[in-house]
């Protein structure tokens, strides 16, 4: 198996695995080695008191792009620490998509840059996230 | 009504406006001027795929300590920035309390720190928060 | 005068009238829209207390990139908050280089990534820098 | 020796070491455990192209209080990621104050908050640094 199929099956895989990306209605639009995007539309129950989505649904949609990039190489590997700047607000209804590139490999740690947009193509986010590896595969021979 | 009830009544008000607070079982503990302190317990649908609360979630209670915080004034506040370093995992069942301070202002802007902790004392994250005023009130005077 | 060759000389213009630059040995290797490319050898001055680059001079040189980037369409632009990962510790006398891409604009907000690494391709850290323009030109038509 | 005392002998043995505080002006107020407060004046050389402290020079100041606070249990620690927000501009010829303070402490990581404030008490700065120890002492016990 070539390494974007590898990064592909992690990521469907972690997905399926996680409690998270059902229960936000992720979907993953692409996944290939240090790459991944994905889309989830906002629903009532991620917007926040001045009615638009949350920032912490924003941060959380890009933090999952970036895990399923950084585990891509089958070495487990969590987040360290991230940063984001909130550009525009999303409205209920809309639908994000998240495109996280890996920027630089060092050792155990990684860093991705991952940008998110709205359907008409606004900027909502930008994010950075650090990555450490702990060890151990993400997914075994058989899976 | 002093600063501190002022605050007090905005977290709340805030709180049951949202979505996402009631969605993730959020409690507000305290709210007062320039500070919140918030709890959620860690549910399975708040799992990442190695088993342990998604990075998102955590950000997103300490994201909504820190809205509660900046919007105290009744001075319609967002989120500019935030950036959160991630210290242990949680793990399902476990209740998180996230704490923000704030900790500078000057014009419009405003920063806050926010510590997540677990109900053992565990640090699980802190995050700075970088907010904007953007004009208004969050409640009027007859709310 | 194309925007490209604006960019340039916005650049220039800055490096020449700053007291950072010359006095950190900043050279420009290139700069366009959106775009800026410089270089700086570590010296004897710049160097931690574990004697190796200290982490704000690395900061420094990113955060230059980051001002010419940002500067670029002759708008005056500030920084409002930025983000650094340290990956890898530079030597006295190593030439760092560091590349700033803008990633995306949004009214007066803007988010440029700025990659810095050694002459020998070694990653040294990766920067997420925020910036809010603040009305006026950098510089004037004649200049 | 007690903590306090070897948390002081440290900030001022790495500032007698690194080439950055003497090349800078620093000059320490106070290092106690998990604390460092340390002072500044903003020099010609450390002005950006718009006439005010650069960015970097900013960031430097605070990260090293940074670096003394993370250091000041005699474990060698280094930055592995820190973030700032520019709240206000420092002139030529201000002293500027960095007050670190330890937030948290989990294994090898460790996050501290600075802030840098003006000599009028205006914020300049806040900072978040995110700490790793690398092993070995910074001292010896012969230093």
């Amino acid at each position: 198996m070539g390494a974007n199929e590898t990064a592909d099956k992690i990521a469907r895989f972690m997905l399926a695995a996680e409690g998270t990306g059902p229960a936000w209605g992720v979907e993953i639009e692409e996944a290939r080695e240090g790459y991944a995007r994905i889309r989830m539309t906002v629903r009532a129950n991620m917007l926040n008191g001045h009615g638009t989505s949350h920032g912490g649904m924003i941060f959380a949609l890009a933090d999952s792009a970036f895990a399923y990039a950084c585990n891509g190489r089958n070495l487990r590997t969590v987040a360290a620490q991230a940063s984001i700047v909130f550009l525009d607000a999303a409205r209920e209804g809309e639908m994000l998509v998240a495109e996280a590139r890996e920027q630089a490999l060092a050792g155990r740690s990684g860093v991705y840059n991952v940008s998110v947009t709205a359907a008409d193509g606004r900027p909502v986010a930008e994010f950075q996230g650090f990555s450490r590896s702990i060890g151990g595969p993400v997914i075994g021979e058989s899976e």
